[in-house]
């Protein structure tokens, strides 16, 4: 028997312990995520092909299948010392509270202005962006996370930065708006009308509170036709969880300087860049067969795409100028009901967790907005952080697991992502706090009649 | 020659490492802080008379002059773990951006909900007051980051808190009362017609937008006329400073762990708690003759209680209940220009650093807003954090010792208090991106008018 060190409230690694390389799981996925497309031949995006949208770097990293470790530039991981590493938690408040034999722990991703995870990918983007000498880059955000982190790594590396933000959080959070604009970056509110396809979404939805899907196509269409400009994107992309896998990366060092071993690993998923971050390393662990963890992913019941989903090959924007990528998706054209949840409102999701889920390695979830808040508070009480409500998903599926530990006796270790804070969601808090919050379920017609419009692209038929 | 450590970004100390005592300066001062005195009998406070308006072992720290170190109970160690150590941060690009020989360190007291430093005393404040078997506590909020910090420190204990909020800060900052509702705090604005001493300036002045004086009166009415209940404050008492010694405490291991001897010591200065907290093991070694260190305290050319008040006995509070405190007051009349920087809008400071400052141990200077947010941007563009913009007050004058060194090529050692972020003051950052945020500085007919209003108490004689 080993005698289990005193785990610390919070396992920092040092600057030394911190990773020098970014994880690249699908190195050791045997069937590997299905290539994007060209929306016009449907072959396979070749890089050249790429390099139009994206910066010549991010491409070599979106096709590579085949490197397990991708060296870490030493500038990134200046960056990274500045708010990193985060720390793992052990949530000893919270499981007092609930009286569960289970261990708690949560990765902390938001200590910086950001307020997310998203940082970490912002900066390598932005940093490749630079290195290739371009002017600038664009991009979309919903909640105003990834917005935020992209402006703060422009303003670091002296990069133009043009954000298209979702017409709904545009409004609904007009300080985001204040800090992209003090990290010197332009923020425009989509569907606009600087952009044709913008301009075409509001003349065939004048009303549209916007979605991710819209707001990307207009800020590809930015990129494509400015010269010296690249589009980067949040979430989704394999290049995006390749970044994120720092957080899996740190997690699984500071869990192995105190000999844990986790048996559940939790993350909310939109996009899948958290998810896919946190639980890479893991996962590779569990594919090369070293070790074995269960993985759930925790969406909203507003946009289900993991749970309610297919696994088709689907349009990645509203727009239809984007590659086609294979995902579990509701149809590109689903537009989510205003959830709060800002950042979990994506008709799709990442084509690595979606083979990952399609191969039964991870399990879904999903939760209604009213129980997802009510975690919240009860963490926020008893934990002192204030949880985004993305992140109060993963928060809720850990109660839920630390509940059932509870009722069988059973002293599991959970891990779960807190992506980030909730400092710019006091909207939805206030909702929450009033009693006036309300969820929203999609009907099944309203996901078959979103899925119909998804065209019969080869690979399809199982639709 | 000693080989200087490489210095990490961010100096952590371990949990072990972590201060088990607080430091009370007091001990070391040759003149103790002027005692507060009964308004009535214009006699020093007792023990007896203090403890109707705090909890008992409050009032012992008020009062307590001799004893160098206060052990912090393991209750209040166990929170503190929960989000300290906070970071002592090496400003390594802040330095490369100004070109600067010095090097700067600030100690990072933002990274949790309450967006400051002030968790430091909310926690130690509710401690007791739990132990004393209270119901709960009440208090004023001026930014809204004591109340935040103290509706925190209630959940976590189960005590019941209302919250006074200063009337600018309530309608500027409606996301910081729902931050205190979500932690279940009652929050309202003040001057409020709940008091009679509200009612008394309402009706006086009907239009006033506040200031922590009122809302100081407010929260001390309730209290002391509410069965279970004890007022707390989150500034200006000498125990505040006593817990936030805490911030200067964790300083000095981290710098004596890394051999770091500073220069210059800064601090925003409104009631003083950071600046005291920050400064206070530091200027325990250079009143024992150990060490020399120069220390600045900053405050807004719109509220300049050091730089333009005097040093006499004054009203702690608008509505003139509170003891009297000898302190550098602009007269507890005066309210403040709506300055966006809440936490600095007070007409006094803290008995001790007034001694302090009086005896010429400290220095003051004073910034206008705009030059205040200018600093603040810098800051945010290369070191990531968005400052709160009390906070800036401490940036603009390390970046101004910065940019001395520059032109006198000395290497000086820097460090200043980050009490905070500004996330919840986007409303000025908007004014400030916006270019229509205005200065106001009070002339010399207006602060003679209101010291004017000070009445003539004992040593007051050289007003």
């Amino acid at each position: 028997m080993t005698i289990e060190p005193k785990i610390p409230y919070k396992i920092y690694l040092s600057e030394d312990e911190m990773p020098k390389n970014y994880y690249n799981v699908r190195a050791d996925m045997k069937k590997k995520p299905a290539p994007l497309l060209n929306p016009g031949t449907l072959e396979p995006m070749t890089a050249e092909e790429l390099g139009g949208v994206f910066c010549d770097e991010l491409v070599q990293q979106e096709l590579n299948n085949t490197d397990q470790l991708i060296p870490i530039p030493q500038d990134i991981r200046d960056f990274y010392k500045m708010y990193r590493p985060s720390p793992l938690v052990r949530a000893y408040c919270l499981e007092e509270k609930l009286g569960t034999p289970a261990k708690i722990y949560y990765k902390f991703e938001g200590n910086n202005t950001s307020g997310s995870h998203k940082l970490n990918s912002a900066i390598a983007q932005a940093y490749y962006a630079k290195k290739q000498g371009l002017k600038g880059v664009t991009t979309e955000t919903g909640a105003g996370q990834w917005g935020t982190a992209l402006s703060m790594a422009c303003a670091y590396l002296d990069l133009d930065c043009k954000v298209y933000m979702v017409k709904v959080s545009y409004e609904q959070k007009p300080f985001r708006r204040e800090v992209m604009r003090t990290y010197g970056a332009s923020v425009t509110p989509s569907p606009s009308e600087t952009t044709t396809v913008g301009r075409k979404i509001l003349a065939e939805h004048p009303g549209t509170t916007g979605s991710l899907g819209c707001a990307i196509s207009e800020a590809v269409e930015t990129a494509t036709s400015t010269e010296g400009y690249r589009y980067v994107l949040g979430s989704v992309l394999s290049q995006v969880l390749l970044h994120q896998s720092i957080i899996g990366q740190e997690t699984m060092a500071a869990m192995d300087k105190y000999n844990i071993d986790p048996d559940i690993i939790i993350g909310c998923a939109g996009g899948g860049s958290n998810l896919g971050g946190l639980i890479s390393p893991f996962m590779g662990r569990k594919l090369r067969g070293e070790n074995d963890y269960r993985f759930i992913a925790v969406e909203p019941k507003s946009c289900p795409s993991l749970t309610r989903g297919q696994y088709v090959y689907d349009f990645c924007d509203t727009g239809k100028v984007c590659p086609l990528a294979k995902m579990y998706t509701l149809g590109s054209g689903f537009i989510p009901s205003p959830n709060h949840a800002g950042g979990l409102r994506y008709h799709g999701m990442s084509s690595i967790v979606s083979e990952l889920y399609d191969e039964g390695l991870i399990e879904a979830r999903s939760y209604e907005q009213t129980e997802v808040f009510e975690a919240a508070e009860e963490f926020a009480r008893c934990e002192g952080i204030l949880p985004a409500p993305e992140s109060s998903h993963a928060i809720k599926a850990a109660i839920d697991e630390a509940l059932k530990c509870k009722e069988n006796g059973e002293e599991k270790t959970i891990v779960f992502g807190l992506t980030g804070t909730g400092y710019f969601d006091m909207v939805a808090y206030q909702q929450y706090n009033d009693k006036t919050m309300s969820d929203y379920i999609p009907t099944d017609d309203e996901i078959r009649d979103s899925l119909s419009g998804v065209p019969q692209f080869p690979g399809n038929e199982t639709k």
